[in-house]
């Protein structure tokens, strides 16, 4: 259940009973032959599952991460790091003060990982705030599933490629992962991975993505029980 | 066409013919017995009426907005001033940098006109940007209108009672509006208008609603006319 | 009564018997060929007026606001959204921290507007403060003595013309309003305003004026009944 | 001459021959038995003679500094630092962009010297810009004047009584200062400095206090030949 | 070769031949029985051991890094996160404008990583700057020498147990490391962790200190090499 | 005693009996002929100098300060003003939540003084916070000892010139002290003033320098007491 099917009468009917939240921080950027919100949209999916299951209300996701690495790839959208983390700042105030507890972020990129510091900064100053974090593809459990078939996860691969972030062809040969060193800049970035991918197989079978997937909604069923 | 329907490398064909987007700027923050998300929903759903009509891109609607009067109804989530307008800079500085120039923005949430100031500094520095504002519910086309039918604009009656952002049964017989003086604070807000709605009826026949909807599409058109 | 006219113990005697203050937020702005300082010397002019008729203290005003729209007018100073925000803000917890608890912010300039959100989370953070705005020239009443008189309220038109703000003559014949779409930026702004005037007549009978002011004191007598 | 005599057309034919601009940056803070505002009158006055005898324009006063430490003293109005530098910062940039290229910031205020680092921030940026800061009170000549006839300066006494800032008689009998070491809250201030001033006589011969301005007049005239 | 046994005279002299620069982040946060200083002291040891081999200049270290998890143990000073990125971005200016072109960022601290997002705005907007960054104990190499003699990596353990950061004994039973899950405040960090080890043996043979050591001074050099 | 000498129970065994701590603040910046950390390295020595007669522990000294009028100096690193206030208040408020009370602050860097204001206005809010700020080159007892020998102070001249300091040899023949109006941004300093230095003697007696540095000592030694 997401917060926009809802009236603020019945977040307050929720909340008698209730004071958990799922938060997603997600991304527009270059996903290579994926949708440009794929980590915005992978991660909601899971807290959608995740909620028909447990009832735990859904906040709108956030669709804009930092990105400064890819912003020579047109439609990349990237917020300052100092903007995410006052955006994620208000939130957490705001739905604390309606009375919201027990918060898990779902984080669909890597990139908003500098959040986490926020997170800890407002957990120190709000009394009984209890924060959880989860990204779904550095998880233990969904890894294991990855190094089962012998993948790889990286950047706009197969690892993301969930047949709801499809929209177009992905390539059937695999990519070989460019070498570099160093932090890169937008252009360096661009003319280093050409397409976006950052390396492995476009895709891989369905049962494989549906096997990730289930575990990771696994993962969320678990930490919500904080 | 929504940003999270395309790749970057759609968005690169697009920008050979194209520089224009629409960008949704929305709130998260009580409606009376409306969708928390109304704010959002709406200008969301007249860009993509707009976008069907001429191709325009609509990128991925902000849910958040300048809400601290509402912060006391539960669900309402409100970012600081000063962060929206970091949030509405990096956006604009970013779909520059991806190559559009043309950016209309519809904002569906009064509280966000702060947001103005900022879009006006950011075109006063980023060369050839040009810009559109544009709040539905203050359109004399769409104020025409209403008047046709006696009726009034206020926040989250009738006015926005679109069915599309219809979570709950609505009250059959009209508000009220009550009378205040001054700035409320979000307690004295909330003592005043309880359920949230500021007066009038809370829904009319659907094909007024219609006919504000199409009035106001008909509106950004002529707007992305620039 | 000005707060220059006093010292702090003067001060201190005020606040046993009253705790009501006139914050006055202008600009120094282009006003074609009125003076750069209308936007400050005007609503000060009301405060003055209302100070005399009631004895509540008035705050220096604040001579800069938000207008990046103006600035390739030369004496355009033009404060970020950011800034002003942040002064409103330290004004407010100052004279807070002073005692004084209802502030009347008497806004002589459109573009302030933004620090209205600044002045609601003061609100909700300050126990016992309470806020009132009042912009004479969007007032009910004021508007209602123009439309009397068949005259159009526009910026740096007859509208503003008081006596106190004239610094050169002022041209006889009416301007015709440019028309225009979108958000300018500074440059297009003076290509299309030229002298400045956003046009209508540049001058009306000083009674009209009169009027006018009297009418805007009385609105803000009455809200300073708070 | 100061800008709200000007309109913007004023401005720029000034422009044409003269490229210098007097800023004032004030305090409205106590000053014991003075004008609260007599950090902003008293090096307003400075410029306007300065301005009569070169025609330099004057810009509006900044009426608010940075006093943390008084804001225990009913009507100090304290910025916090960083919004005193954002606001230079802002001004600066706006009579820059006006075409001012030669700037005299009189400082009335000893708390605002930190702005003077945002005022090299700016000049390393924007080319052609000249910076000169003055604070008659620490004058070489000002302090000559001051030790010919045993006086020593302190902080609202009789160094600052120039008969402008006078709002009620002022005691006859000098002050011991209070002696103290460290950092002062504003509590602590409070407590010890009780009437605000820091010590010495409250008030001199007119006649010396026309010495001093007119001394810190030639220092101006002098500073504005860079 | 530090800076600070250099005058910018030397520095100069260096810019003719060289335009590296090694940068040290580090923190000043609990490490058990450790230094307070050890995340600061560790990289910079690596630094100078790199330096000699390659004269490659040592910026002054900075030793305060982001620790909110941490701020219940005493003598922990903790930036926030927005706060390390400025001083980052600034010492970044101050460096390319002295004509240092390519930088590489010794991070001492995990909670530090939220500064990789501005390095990259940076190199985004700076010409011809190269950025590198390292994180000894994350390192691949440092890893395989943990792995060989079966040790895990963690917070406080015998990992950053090298002498010189060793300020007092260190037990000689390893430490079973706590469970958790959820982002954890800093009075539950300090609850779970009591004497502030993660977990593991406190101290190993020298030998394999001294080979980590080795290591990490390795991947630097191989890393200078950009 | 510095904090990297100790571990996180050390600090808060001490603070069972003490509730003092030396804060330092220093700069990286052109010394002429005298290292870059000159003022970085003068008070940490003062610093350790008065913690070995009174135990007060010594916080680890920030090596950059506010340095905008040397950026054409290579190796000077500046941080904005707003940075070091901020960086100043992370510091405070992290070791006042330790439990430390009472804070010298030892600042060996004339461009740091606006972090006074901030130092204030955290005293206004940290209930028992007391704070005191010493800065050796402009202290009474120090000013008296140069005048006993006939010496002005001035930046990178003799003042500074302590052996522990001296990276090079110093010129033997004094330097006249250029002459200049107004505020020098970065280019208009270094083509002024050359050498870095701002005149008077380069070096002087080891005697004289002994005498200076156990005043300041005994300064420190009686600020402690407080």
């Amino acid at each position: 259940m997401r917060l926009d099917e809802l009236n603020w009468m019945d977040v307050e009917n929720y909340l008698k009973q209730e004071d958990r939240l799922m938060l997603v921080l997600g991304s527009c950027e270059q996903h290579a032959y994926l949708s440009l919100l794929a980590d915005t949209t992978i991660p909601l999916a899971l807290a959608d599952a995740a909620s028909q299951r447990t009832g735990v209300l859904v906040a709108p996701a956030l669709p804009f991460g930092i990105s400064p690495y890819f912003t020579a790839y047109p439609g990349t959208i990237s917020l300052r790091a100092s903007t995410l983390l006052d955006v994620v700042e208000d939130i957490l105030r705001s739905v604390y003060r309606s009375g919201f507890r027990r918060m898990l972020v779902l984080n669909g990129h890597g990139g908003n990982q500098a959040a986490r510091a926020r997170l800890v900064e407002m957990a120190n100053e709000l009394a009984g705030l209890r924060l959880a974090w989860y990204e779904w593809w550095l998880s233990h459990s969904v890894e294991t599933v990855a190094l089962k078939y012998g993948l790889k996860p990286s950047h706009a691969s197969w690892l993301e490629a969930f047949s709801f972030v499809q929209v177009s062809d992905l390539p059937d040969e695999p990519k070989t992962p460019p070498a570099y060193k160093g932090l890169l800049d937008a252009e360096e970035t661009r003319d280093l991975f050409k397409d976006g991918s950052f390396g492995g197989p476009y895709k891989v079978d369905q049962a494989i993505m549906d096997e990730m997937f289930n575990t990771a909604v696994e993962d969320i069923l678990n930490l919500l029980d904080f």
